[in-house]
């Protein structure tokens, strides 16, 4: 196992009810909160009343209205706001998006400048407000960890700022808050989960035993819940172990001991750049292709032991069990209704040169992934996905 | 799956030569440190001179010969100590006994009065020094969770102070250090964290589907590497496996969204109290016996998933499979070299009355345990492993 280090501060109030914990949890930061969400979900849920009632004692400001892929003006927004009112908490109220308009508010509060500058060098992230979280769907991991995914409308960049004062204090997960979830959420959901847990798990080192074990774990789990969520959206067991599946897919548990450049996610992070695609969507485009282009003598064997281990394959020749894991990963995200291809997404080839030349550049896909990936690769990739 | 809150601030640092860290982490807090430890063992191991030469800077106080099963009187002298002497930090190097004690130390020194009154209400508990480790054996998994037990010489209790405050600060778990472990210590060791998954696996609710799988992955860790860290003592991939599960098995990412009262534990803590038996060595020997007498309908279902999920059991039968899994079990342990019965140990009856008697009264055996036993079925256990 490599050397780790592991601190994992945010404190997770789990399952149906938890949200009252707010009334007193907030009280101990301050009384002004900022109340950070996207479209209007949360209001045909009844969510956003109950987040009022729940606040009664509070002074509630609002941001809402943070896009599916959050842009840096939301948070110049958010940030200049909290600036301007003396903010004490910021609340977030949604999926991956809107936590991550929020951390990156909370700590661009305390930020003179342009707050892409913290996504390019975070050493210059020194406070932030607390941040806290309720969750409505599982898919980023975004509620138990330190990173945000911003995008910069002006530059087409999409890029992570991580930093430990981006943990939220506390996140409250409820499972029956996805209940009302449409079906496409739900499988991009699940398979941005599962993407995560395979980016750590196909990594080159074999030591980490542990680690894996864990990571075959939590990828059964979303095979055997996934499914049934989008049958029965109100069955509290596969939400629920969805939702805690989802939060530690990405809190840095699968992979410890570990470690290397993540590959399907710079080349997806692309497609929402360019042309706004369910970040689970491009995941599970991706991910097979992938697998199927890095087949090779350095990962045959891992896919095969993926293979038996997480799909019971029970092939003995290697190559024959990798491929088999491959399809029936594929047919996973197919039959949980995601598209199979890009253009099936209305995406042709048009911009695939700059998107693998800009994949390339603001990842480590050609110098630290588990197969190094150069342009010509990604551009291939892409190919293989029309 | 059950409600459940999480929160595990611990900063791990995980690996060979992690200890350097200390130099200056330590230092956030203060500059006066109590230095925890057991026998000598930390002297012949050159631990002992790594530690002075990483705080050099310090002041370094020191409370040496802490117990196997830390005592009372131990953690009072400590407490005593850190009062007079303005001590900023509390530095355990050694195994569970050390860290427990340290813990328990770190709450009394802001006590006035009896530091036994923390363990009977932990409402007393208000404040506690910061607390870093330097483990050097797996077992307890309390360098990553808020728990401590300690035994009370006077009353011949041994009980568990649990708070937040008791989590430690930082836990420096370098797995070289474990390759000078006695091969007794190193099986104990292993059978305790066995325990401690079992315990939260052995318990009836059903929904929590990635728990359970985590579970299993940690107990295959554990049989895989038990056997390989006796074989050969410095194989840092099974120390590191080992140190890593041990950590994890008890910071309740094992019981999330399910509880329940422990069986086993309770039921060993009487042979601890009564003949300061190794706890592991205890464990080792009742969980075959506790798991015998409590199978029946209520237990077998998961009793056989144990087996065919860890063990890979392949008796379609509920029953058969449940005792191959025992039988397993027992194997598993003897083959570390563990003693299989009380005799082996030199305990005879004449105490089972008394002892079984004292373990419901102090848990949760005939309230909240898996299958409830009363002090009729205890002392029938213990006559099981004469």
């Amino acid at each position: 196992m490599n050397n780790y280090e592991y601190c994992v501060p945010t404190d997770i109030r789990f399952g149906e009810g938890q949200i009252e914990c707010l009334r007193k949890e907030i009280g101990k930061y301050g009384r002004r909160v900022l109340l950070v969400y996207g479209g209007g979900s949360i209001m045909r849920t009844g969510l956003y009343d109950k987040v009022y009632e729940v606040l009664e004692d509070y002074d509630i400001f609002e941001l809402p209205g943070i896009e599916p892929n959050p842009k840096l003006s939301s948070v110049k927004k958010g940030a200049d706001f909290c600036k301007a009112n003396k903010i004490d908490v910021v609340l977030a109220v949604g999926g991956g998006s809107v936590i991550d308009a929020s951390k990156h508010i909370a700590c661009a509060t305390f930020y003179d400048g342009d707050p892409w500058d913290l996504v390019l060098n975070k050493k210059l992230v020194t406070k932030a407000l607390p941040i806290f979280v309720v969750l409505t769907i599982s898919a980023t991991g975004s509620e138990m960890n330190p990173g945000a995914v911003i995008s910069n409308e002006a530059t087409k960049e999409k890029l992570e700022i991580n930093h430990p004062l981006l943990y939220p204090t506390l996140s409250v997960c409820d499972p029956t808050y996805m209940y009302t979830l449409p079906t496409k959420q739900t499988a991009a959901g699940t398979a941005d989960i599962f993407s995560h847990i395979l980016e750590q798990y196909f990594q080159p080192n074999d030591g980490a035993y542990i680690t894996d074990r864990l990571s075959e774990a939590a990828l059964k789990t979303c095979i055997k819940y996934g499914p049934i969520a989008i049958a029965n959206p109100d069955d509290y067991e596969a939400r629920s172990n969805l939702m805690w599946t989802g939060s530690i897919a990405l809190n840095h548990l699968f992979t410890f001991g570990k470690g290397g450049a993540w590959s399907v996610h710079p080349i997806e992070h692309e497609l929402s750049a360019f042309y706004d695609l369910t970040h689970g969507v491009g995941l599970a485009i991706l991910t097979p292709a992938w697998m199927r282009y890095v087949l090779c003598d350095v990962t045959v064997k891992r896919f095969a032991m993926y293979a038996r281990n997480v799909w019971d394959v029970e092939e003995a020749d290697d190559y024959y069990a990798a491929v088999a894991g491959i399809d029936l990963t594929e047919r996973f995200f197919k039959d949980m209704g995601l598209p199979g291809t890009l253009s099936e997404v209305g995406i042709n080839d048009s911009q695939f040169v700059e998107m693998a030349s800009e994949a390339v550049r603001t990842s480590g896909l050609s110098t630290r992934a588990y197969v190094k990936l150069y342009a010509s690769d990604v551009e291939q990739i892409y190919r293989d996905c029309l």
